[in-house]
């Protein structure tokens, strides 16, 4: 594995330092070679690394920013009035090359806008988009557009599917993912105008191993490795996976409390539903990509626990190490020529 | 509560009259004022209704029907080849004053084809929606559309929001329902242009309770009784549910099978298991309402059983007991005085 180094957002997110310094003491821990440069105001991430024991770490690096972009902030004011904080200056290393990846639970409006400014789309790009691991019956597949773009057009839609294969390539070392597009499955009108002409896009595409439409129940049957969509419906679908899954957790709740014999019953399933509770955690999850960037940015969720931020630094890891965004340029260029 | 007769296309769905004749059967012996015309080929009917004991019911009566639309049929082979369908007597016998209202578990674009054929929409009505009632922590909100309509204009999603409002004053009896737009959080872009100027629009009309954005997650918050949203938007997100609960369904199994401690503990689970089963089941939320109709008409889904169909059944009688389309022209006529 190649040496990677993370620019680590410590400020961002709803909890910032409590999160990310114990995170990312955890990655130093069970990855020898990874070096961190830790993005924030000095003096709390200063004490927050002592109390960590990171304040000597030979692989920790404090970078001062003395700003910080809030979960409320407009992106405008991220962009325009906040040049010295932890999320721009995080981005800031990359581009500089002082890191190979940045990870933040900063905003994510204003984490894409600080990274398309400072980073540029890679050549062929129009558009980055945010994906993510879903996960499945049979394993994952990984999900785009969630929530980067809205209005796509079908030539959107296909370099998000050659973005998504490209990172399924590298990341699952699956040769030729398969991949859908997200529709609906009523007769009469069997999708939208805009779903029709990507579908015709991804199918003539030579680079692409594309398997047709996927209905939202389908995203969960393994049959796609790739799920391709607009920003607006992906990311409804996604925060519905959220609402559901937290919806059937208070189900649960509400009967195991609805009478003493269930109570009972309950305490005595204690064992399947902490590994349940277990299968259904969203931090294992955790950490989406900004694809389509000169660089690769792993945006946690805002509310993400330690071991949440911790799975988005594995996430920026392996991507640095298998340079996805190289591969992304390389789909890209190749793709008249079909040797993508 | 008035009389109400349903007209029932008694062929459609995945199963045909093995759910169906039980289904009513079970209506009849519930609600003692309620009739039913049984829709479809006479021979094989008239056996389905004698086993089930039917076969003399006063409140039954058969109307011949010699084809039957499939769940594969294009909807041009419905609306043209398929003239005498047990889906097509069925809406007929609504149009001609024989029935209050329709209930089939065909497929959805060519009942919602036909139904658009032969009953026609509402004055002020441009695109017919799909309603249906999704579970929440406090009780349930209604959602459309779920597939109707794709590409959708904000003067569509406006009249979604009226058709809404005027069902869930009817069924809930609620007098000011809270109408939300499902839109995505992202700061920097919240939503596109047709969720913007849809805002404009239902936050302007006087007769709407406009309470503002809501998430894919917010959905089950309880937080709004109408959800508005483009048909593909909702059906990706009502699919999605389904998927989502589906795939909890499998995990809570796999977990169960894991070790021979968390067999036993899952056995000693039963009761809670079963009561979570039972909240889960989407057979108690089975059957939507295509709204903006000269009718009142109702799908069920085409793999429900006979609770589900049942379902479809009683919320067929609810919107015909409180005269549904009725109160949706009204609001529509009076939507510029606000009096409705």
């Amino acid at each position: 594995m190649a040496q990677v180094t993370l620019a680590v957002d410590a400020m961002g997110g709803d909890a910032g330092l409590p999160v990310t310094v114990p995170a990312v003491a955890q990655l130093l821990q069970q990855d020898a070679t990874v070096e961190v440069l830790m993005v924030g105001q000095p003096v709390p991430l200063a004490a927050a690394l002592r109390d960590a024991g990171l304040a000597q770490h030979a692989r920790v690096r404090v970078v001062p920013a003395s700003d910080i972009v809030t979960m409320d902030d407009p992106v405008a004011v991220a962009l325009r009035n906040k040049k010295d904080s932890s999320m721009r200056v995080a981005v800031n290393q990359l581009r500089d090359g002082q890191a190979q990846a940045v990870v933040s639970a900063g905003n994510t409006g204003a984490l894409m806008a600080v990274s398309r400014f400072v980073l540029k789309t890679l050549p062929g790009i129009e558009r980055p988009a945010i994906c993510t691991a879903i996960p499945t019956r049979t394993g994952h597949c990984h999900m785009l557009d969630l929530g980067a773009n809205v209005d796509s057009e079908a030539e959107h839609l296909l370099q998000f599917a050659l973005m998504g294969a490209a990172v399924v390539r590298a990341l699952d070392r699956i040769e030729a993912p398969r991949v859908a597009l997200l529709n609906i499955g009523e007769e009469d009108i069997k999708g939208n105008d805009l779903i029709k002409q990507a579908a015709k896009l991804l199918q003539e595409h030579p680079a692409l191993n594309y398997c047709g439409f996927i209905e939202g129940k389908g995203i969960f049957d393994g049959e796609a490795d790739v799920v391709v969509c607009d920003g607006f419906v992906g990311n409804v679908a996604l925060k519905t996976m959220e609402g559901t899954a937290t919806m059937i957790g208070h189900m649960l709740r509400t009967e195991i409390s609805s009478s003493w014999l269930k109570k009972v019953s309950g305490l005595l399933a204690l064992p399947v539903l902490r590994g349940l509770k277990k299968r259904m955690d969203p931090e294992r999850y955790n950490g989406a990509s900004l694809l389509g960037l000169n660089g690769i940015v792993v945006k946690s969720h805002g509310g993400a626990g330690v071991s949440g931020f911790l799975a988005a630094l594995e996430v920026a890891v392996r991507e640095a190490d298998r340079n996805v965004p190289a591969l992304i340029g390389a789909t890209l260029v190749n793709k008249s020529d079909g040797t993508a």
